[in-house]
């Protein structure tokens, strides 16, 4: 399913992007006995697909990856558990209210791609949005 | 070794957590060459009773993860270092007297299932606690 | 080529450092179509080097990682593209102009190693540079 263009206005008058290269960072870590119902690669296209619906970022910059993770713990029981943590970094300067959006937009787009176990596990999906500091950022493209 | 409670208090007037399936999340990185007294995942065992101990924390939320580095650099000069860095992440509103002790319970959870190498080999343990901004925190319960 | 000494004013005045071990840490994520001139082991080694010249760092404690990514995705087209996103952590009280010269001494030393594909593939090479709070770090040295 493509997500939706949510409508977010992008403020032409405000410098967001520091031009091509710029952002988002999408790291996505699955514990391995996470469950889904596509890809992992299918799955970082769903949370592009949903970043560039929000009208915040250029195509060409939404730079995304899943990291599986096979040596993890969670809590201190011995319960069958799995979590999937994104973190999703972008550039300073949008109101918390366009960060909290982002954040729900990846948050949904993951959650519709999980599936529980067969058994009575539960899987955490959590979505922590960090902006990153505009003033001390640095980029450059090679070739192309 | 079992951590010890802490007894720092969990100020149940503030809304510290946001629910099932908050946090925190402790990313362990460890340099291929660390030498341990244990699993990795006995570490993240004792790591998590650590965090379990505070009293900040529900036991099915804490989720951690080893991350061994195979291609890693520690200075420039040709010497066997190795290290350890710890990343814990919470949400924000604690005091900064509670952040600093969950950094060091966790130091030390790990300080003491690391050895030194056969050698005069030193190896650095540092844990940098972050807050995840509580304000755009998503998070979602698949199943259970 | 090795990296020239910037320069940069170490305050001695300034307790910026937190003792022995303290910091930078610098995480180098590759999308594993990246071709470099030379070894992951070899960026890190003048990253390294770069990060010693700005004068603000002990060289032992100069910690750095590559990690390659296998899954990745930028944007939504089907473009061949690359990235390189750089992560340099210090402890904070730093200005910012010290902060963006030691990012874009990174952003240099990782350019320099990256050349594009054969085809018209773009590579992006980004740094962020992240505060972290000297307040609530914990560190501890085992052996040497």
């Amino acid at each position: 399913m493509r997500a939706r263009r949510t409508g977010m206005p992008y403020d032409a008058g405000f410098p967001l992007s520091t031009g091509p290269g710029s952002m988002p960072h999408l790291v996505i870590e699955l514990t391995e006995n996470t469950r889904l119902t596509c890809s992992q690669e299918e799955l970082l296209d769903e949370a592009n697909a949903a970043l560039l619906s929000s009208g915040q970022f250029q195509e060409p910059d939404i730079k995304s990856r899943c990291v599986t993770l096979s040596t993890y713990r969670q809590g201190t029981e011995n319960v069958d558990r799995a979590f999937v943590h994104a973190t999703l970094q972008i550039l300073d300067g949008r109101e918390q209210a366009v960060r909290k959006e982002l954040g729900q937009l990846v948050c949904n787009a993951i959650s519709e791609m999980v599936r529980p176990g067969a058994s009575a596990q539960s899987v955490q999906v959590s979505v922590n949005v960090v902006e990153m500091e505009r003033a001390t950022y640095s980029k450059q493209i090679i070739g192309g």
